[in-house]
């Protein structure tokens, strides 16, 4: 009997992970639960809540731009706000090998609180747990949940893009993704490149609160940009066209692309947000995206059509189209 | 130079753990972290709010009367329901290694749904990471996070405690560990012994709406009994006094703590409260936990009393008496 096992691509945030949230659903499926967005939105007496959580095993755990403390925070407050929340509390709940020194831990510990500091939230609760050594990835893990309060008539559901909308995107593609490759295969690519890690959530308010017409939010990680697209064509059963010559990738991120055989749509950021947004207010949107430090390279790359319902296609350079499809998810294990 | 590093005992819930939360507070130290409660009490537009976080690392995944996917759902239940609060709403988290097969992670998905609906909680939100094979303990990790609503008027904290008070467990001591361990150890202790895993949310919520007198309530999991008085007493300022003869103690529990010179006292539960009220709500509060499926064999065990502050003491059964120490947490690794 050929029995079916996890592999790396189950963890890549692509067709494969939906295999797992697949047997989740059929299991524990509530309507907060299916809608499958960054978190669930829910009601508590009255008080409209979001409520997420993410674990973190990115290998190294220090890297140019950031380390996994940051990036647990940041990771956690952006998927409040891109549900148009407002990040509150957080919990940190800490998986550590036995042999791990305390004067690494209490630098993650410092990282941690340095961003949360930065995104304006608390950690209000935790958790300790010790495993043999060699045993949680080769240091430690890190969990944090995040509980935050909606902006007020705000829905930047996935599922809220129209034909005629605008797509914009916050900088620069793949910074984080090829950082860690990077790093972990020794690529000794040109110093510099760092990844993007940042806490998006004042991006988030400056916008929610100055643009009526913000319709879908999304944060390109696991699956990188391409994974966003086809997330929201899918749920708005709206086609979404992209030029390839409007999407900003540094120059060596595309070299460890080409060099690798990546796309860089499907690399994973995590300081960018995904922004749909009707024709009029893209003018303010990327005015206010320009204007924040984590948003100054926000550009527009394309827009929602009538054509090609749920599918992204992409214009590229050389005057071509092709279907941008949702990554399966195997390349780049363990980069958040 | 001599480097500290990470130990077991540092996961076993008693002084060792207690490092790591002070490395915590420094950084990230705020009024809700530093109520070091089972959950953080919160408010959230004046509704009263508990969160709380664990991770669940247990080996084995399945033993008798459970598994990881039950425990990760009751234990995090319980951290709700022991500051006073209904569980509501709760994360998933799992990290996974490869070559993990889908037939135990689906019982294990399948299990997290059964104890969910049973508990009354819904599981809301999510996440999936895969590591290399033997990097998640040697199979999976879970993360919960969940939250709950506060019974109005309610104050469950452990520094609630007076003199006077009395102390009640809600039946024998020391399964769950003992049970681990035999599985992993394979003692080959006679069979018919299991964990005690169960949600608490239920008794708790009818004691809670029918006797005033509720003082503190705690689950002694890590650390058992002993860490659970201890943190109550020091907490209180107050001594508490327990007499040997009335803790419940099942045979097989106490022979394999001999076998291993472990003190029942230390060892994890994951299905049982210590519940301090006053003296004349004792009788309702023993009756109440009695009429529950999980308190059926509920007893008291001692009271708070005004000499020896901060300081537990066991009354022998051979007449003497012994102070009851924080563990110091290294004797059970990887017991939730």
């Amino acid at each position: 009997m050929n029995r079916k096992i996890i592999t790396s691509a189950h963890g890549g945030g692509g067709t494969a992970t939906k295999e797992i949230i697949d047997i989740a659903r059929e299991y524990l499926g509530n309507p907060a639960l299916d809608q499958l967005g960054d978190s669930a939105l829910l009601d508590l007496d009255g008080t409209g809540i979001a409520f997420t959580t993410d674990s973190y095993v990115i290998d190294p755990i220090f890297f140019p731009g950031g380390d996994i403390g940051k990036i647990a925070v940041c990771g956690t407050v952006n998927d409040i706000a891109m549900e148009g929340a407002k990040p509150l509390y957080m919990s940190l709940s800490l998986i550590l090998e036995e042999g791990l020194e305390f004067e690494l831990l209490e630098r993650v510990i410092a990282s941690v609180a340095s961003a949360a500091r930065e995104a304006g939230v608390l950690v209000v609760t935790g958790d300790t747990k010790v495993v043999e050594h060699g045993r949680a990835g080769g240091g430690l893990f890190i969990n944090t949940a995040a509980v935050g309060r909606r902006y007020e008539g705000c829905d930047t559901s996935v599922s809220n893009a129209a034909p005629g909308d605008l797509v914009v995107v916050t900088g620069t593609i793949g910074d984080h993704g090829v950082t860690i490759i990077n790093e972990r295969e020794e690529l000794e690519l040109e110093s510099g490149l760092k990844s993007d890690v940042a806490a998006l959530n004042t991006l988030v308010e400056e916008l929610l609160t100055s643009v009526p017409g913000i319709k879908s939010l999304r944060d390109p990680t696991r699956g990188g940009l391409a994974a966003a697209l086809c997330d929201i064509a899918g749920a708005s059963k709206a086609g979404i066209e992209i030029e390839e010559v409007k999407i900003k990738v540094k120059r060596e991120v595309k070299a460890a692309c080409d060099l690798l055989g990546f796309d860089p749509l499907n690399i994973a950021n995590e300081g960018k947000a995904v922004i749909v947004c009707s024709e009029d207010s893209a003018d303010e949107v990327l005015k206010i995206c320009r204007d924040n430090e984590f948003g100054r390279e926000s550009v527009l790359i394309g827009s929602v059509v009538s054509e090609h319902p749920e599918t992204v296609v992409l214009r590229t350079t050389m005057g071509g189209k092709r279907i941008v499809d949702m990554p399966r998810g195997e390349n780049l294990p363990r980069i958040c």
